[in-house]
């Protein structure tokens, strides 16, 4: 009888996360200051983030121990099952292998507790009482409230106004979770007051969230912030998926041709893959690494490679990404975690020197691939992760046709409990595909700065 | 470093359901013809359910064997964690071990799927098309609505009016399944008709819904209707809870002192209890065991044992069972899951036998636990089992007065991802106790009827 699952023990969990930097034949281009173009040192940071995490944010060891007290925590859920996907593989008819990693088993039903954890207990350290961030959709949004319930830090989240308005589920979990949701734009800051007082009924946006949650922080020591996605530190922490999934498939005897993550920030993709990059990079596998964007947010397809701004308001330090423009607003698809416009930098960096690929989904292939899924597997699964199964069966149909045996892994990063609007959206025959065309993309290129 | 989770492989996993029956110094009372009032043989439910599930209702054998087909389905979640609640052990300051067996990793989120991928299967095996069923809140409609996906069954769940209307990601989970979801009353069937005739903004009941499912199952020999709790063949599919428990349990060397869970049915409580119940009754445990009822639908604590309806309406054959009335309407809780008049007959054998207790829980109590659990263990209760966190609770910090060190086991049989205007409800305190004087009580009990 097949086996579905691939389990490890607690004993068995790695215990260092994986920094790529100390692979790579050259380092990721360095942030510059937006007004002098010059490199910025760890204390353009130090406003924001505790000093343990900027020095993970610049280290170039290629190990970074993992303190017992966050594996403690990670041992809740983690090691996260990785399954191969029989049922799957028998609706397609293909003879590829096709294997997942689920990390919807985490408290927040995504991969973002296992930065949210360390990030809340760096900060705990470091005599932090309260961490405030933004959410879109509110998966961050929950994994920081767990993490910070665990550490007993305050925690505070500015969630963009429609998604507050239209997934009040999400508020209700991150409640839940003993953190206090703030509907963005707010009148607690200067900011939200700004663009209330210019539009009462404004929508909000994750970049006036970002502000937000930012001015909060800043000016008080015992207040910093903390980020879902993009920065290193943030990849750095993911790694511990990748490194598990490397494990579970030599435990199999194992090694993968093709790996498929959806990428939004990028945090999800970079942690399967860049663990599986090393051992490429040391010729112990061969492995197609193949990044799945939304066709309506394509910043590594249809993106420029170049320096830009994190936010929309223009506040962080220009970072080199493939990027549509900070402008740049998506059409609002239902993967909300892959609705921003730029590319982690360290993933960019990798994409430049061609150790990678990308491609684009439209999102009513996606929701196909993840009803299939979600029919023969029993897992219903997020939208996101939607993009990256339907690479995963674009892949193993070529397999039924040629005949090839290839094997296939991917990152299932959640599950869709919360996004059943968007299934009956699709269900209903009201989802439609994105606009695609060059002009669609022209205005918001033209913003990012001239260097 | 504390063990949170005890695993077992996929290869020891059970591969027998346990009937209790067997064991039993009496066997449970029939059910009965309610206008003869003789005992009923296995004809009297061919119209409903396929032999195979009549032969497994009615069998004194000890041991089922679970067909190959549905182990491979069981092995995309089973076997379930079992974890040991250290941080919520610390979090109350108990010397008491408190174990948690957790089925909401399950495609439904709930113990469910552990009856509906078999009733599926004989189905499908005796040549049926088509299941009808009832849901309330969902997660029996969902559980069933996976299963049938994967053995070919068309499937059509009859969902009460007002959780079709209040609750739609439920529906939209059951459609995502591939599943028709009505909502009832329906113009579909005679007995909606009649009722919508009456009043065309009838809200629905569980008993309703059951008819209509019944209704259009009986005539057809294609179509055939599966219930989700209650009788003797779905208490026996939910005893691999147990099974894998007391393996888990072996491998840290603990025996349980008190087994706590929450009922409704009751299935869930059956699952987990019978297997220890048996080794209780060899002598090789000595665990108290304790259901735990909503203070809104206490049928062990308040109701009459006496033979009475399963439905609402009075289409089934007699059951002896604890009983608040089948008329009894419960109070509108939150807990879908446990609002039935009646409980499992076995279990109401097994109470009276004196090999059980049962108390009753209010609901605001059972929130405070499952709040106190999320912020600990990480996992958001549905709303049935925070009764049973709650029991646990109590005897872990009665531990905590004592010194006791005793091991305590529960079942957390599902995750609370829809249920949060739930929590919403109990976080801004507009949750409130429910009715509990004798005269709430009073006049469905007079519907009982007399023999």
């Amino acid at each position: 009888m097949p086996q579905h699952k691939i389990l490890l023990d607690e004993s068995e969990m790695p215990t260092r996360w994986y920094n790529l930097v100390a692979d790579l034949p050259s380092p990721p281009p360095p942030p510059l200051h937006p007004g002098t173009h010059e490199p910025v040192g760890p204390e353009a940071f130090e406003a924001l983030f505790p000093m343990a995490l900027i020095e993970q944010e610049v280290t170039t060891e290629r190990w970074v121990d993992i303190p017992e007290a966050v594996l403690d925590v990670y041992r809740l859920w983690r090691p996260s099952p990785l399954y191969r996907a029989h049922n799957l593989e028998k609706a397609l008819g293909t003879p590829a292998k096709i294997y997942y990693k689920y990390e919807g088993v985490s408290p927040a039903g995504s991969h973002k507790p296992n930065t949210a954890v360390p990030q809340a207990y760096y900060n705990a350290q470091a005599g932090v009482k309260k961490l405030t961030t933004e959410t879109g959709a509110g998966q961050w949004g929950t994994a920081l409230a767990f993490a910070c319930a665990l550490f007993d830090l305050t925690c505070e989240v500015w969630q963009v106004g429609a998604s507050y308005d239209q997934k009040p589920y999400r508020r209700m979990m991150i409640e839940a979770f003993g953190a206090v949701v703030h509907r963005s734009p707010s009148a607690l800051t200067e900011a939200g007051r700004a663009i209330l007082a210019d539009r009462p009924d404004h929508p909000g946006s994750l970049g006036i969230a970002i502000s937000e949650a930012v001015e909060v922080a800043a000016p008080d020591p015992e207040v910093r912030y903390a980020l879902g996605s993009v920065l290193n530190h943030v990849l750095l922490h993911q790694t511990i998926i990748g490194e598990e999934a490397l494990l579970q498939l030599a435990k199999v005897g194992d090694t993968p041709d093709v790996i498929v993550g959806c990428t939004g920030g990028g945090s999800n993709f970079a942690g399967l893959a860049f663990p599986f990059l090393r051992e490429k990079l040391a010729g112990r596998n061969d492995a197609v690494i193949r990044a799945v964007e939304p066709s309506s947010c394509p910043s590594l397809t249809r993106g420029v490679y170049a320096y830009d701004f994190g936010d929309t308001a223009g506040l962080t330090p220009l970072m080199k990404m493939h990027t549509l423009g900070h402008d740049f607003v998506p059409d609002p698809i239902h993967s909300g975690g892959l609705r921003y416009h730029g590319m982690a930098p360290l993933i960019s960096h990798v994409y430049e020197l061609g150790l990678m690929e990308a491609i684009s989904v439209q999102q009513t292939e996606a929701f196909a691939a993840g009803l299939q899924f979600a029919r023969s597997e029993g897992i219903l699964p997020a939208p996101e992760p939607t993009h990256a199964l339907a690479a995963c069966i674009r892949e193993a149909l070529e397999c039924k046709e040629s005949g090839q045996e290839k094997v296939i892994l991917t990152a299932l990063c959640g599950h869709g409990h919360f996004d059943l609007a968007a299934y009956d959206s699709y269900l209903s025959g009201r989802m439609t595909d994105e606009e695609v065309s060059p002009e669609r993309f022209r205005d918001a290129l033209a913003t990012v700065p001239a260097m």
